[in-house]
């Protein structure tokens, strides 16, 4: 068995911002070498996300919108009275999921035709890191 | 280490379709002749979800009518403007989440007394696919 | 490769309870002597997931109300026809998710700085089951 560990990090210039990432990940399968296995992505900060969906602006869009819908950044959280505001990201990456796990197959990312992976992050503008993790032969 | 491969091929009569999928699992976990590892089944198009609950009628629709209740199915989505019609069913596909890991124990799935497998499609009536991707040994 | 399985077994006093059990799956990782690999944390029941976020009360707080808000405890689900009353626990556990993939690297859990694991759970006061399976070597 093989395994092989990267670490990405982000500093997003908005607060909130998808990232796509999926060549970054492209890198990281073909220097482990890995030809059949799984590759681990997934957020280290619990501000952000790690989403596969589609690379259109309006889809991008509609997802920001429909999540500050259902999870919307407010003043009144339990969580701000620690003098945190970003409960809303908390719950954001929550629907998101904050991790995905890729399969690599033939030495390549195994995907669809239409999945991108993004880095989703809700409370950015400062180092955030996200740990890529390959396990296979 | 071993790993074992397969693809599973859904084109459901309805647009919106909740497949039991645990058998056909159930038999590729036979076919990989793993022992001890972990079973990927991911969803490759981005409009389908994997989703592990109850095989119950009243339950699956309750769980329908939620996703429509907060990801509706609406005109006025940016994504439209590309000329498709399925915004919603990105949003549904996120909520449930697009795959699963399911655990392989002395050579079978270890699910719980009530875990079932189903393919979740928001956008059928065309070919879409799942990779189940087995590693362990 | 390696493997290592083992079960945690929960009858939370309230019906819906957040259990950190992050100490708890340190010890297994120990126990499995694995160096490099994935452990999975899993919840078996349907009613109950497994989250990673933040040990802070307000936060736990505001995620109960939030998943209160979003998807209601009340009377007229269709699953209720059965005779339960726990559709909320049910689509609950689906937006949480029930189960992450925690990479173990250099023999430890490798965590972000504020990621806590989380039993949570939305239908207790009766014996539940998660499993833990780590892959690696």
């Amino acid at each position: 068995m093989k395994s092989h560990t990267e670490y990405l990090f982000f500093n997003t210039k908005q607060r909130k911002e998808f990232v796509n990432i999926t060549q970054n990940i492209e890198k990281i399968v073909n220097i482990s070498n890995v030809q059949e296995g799984f590759c681990l992505v997934s957020a280290m900060h619990i501000t952000a996300a790690i989403w596969v969906n589609d690379e259109e602006e309006g889809l991008k869009q509609d997802v920001v919108e429909w999540l500050e819908n259902i999870a919307p950044s407010k003043k009144n959280y339990s969580h701000h009275r620690t003098g945190e505001d970003n409960a809303d990201a908390h719950l954001k990456r929550t629907i998101l999921h904050h991790q995905v796990i890729l399969p690599i197959t033939k030495g390549k990312l195994d995907l669809g035709p239409w999945e991108q992976i993004f880095y989703a992050e809700f409370d950015g503008q400062r180092k955030k890191r996200v740990v890529v993790k390959i396990i296979g032969e």
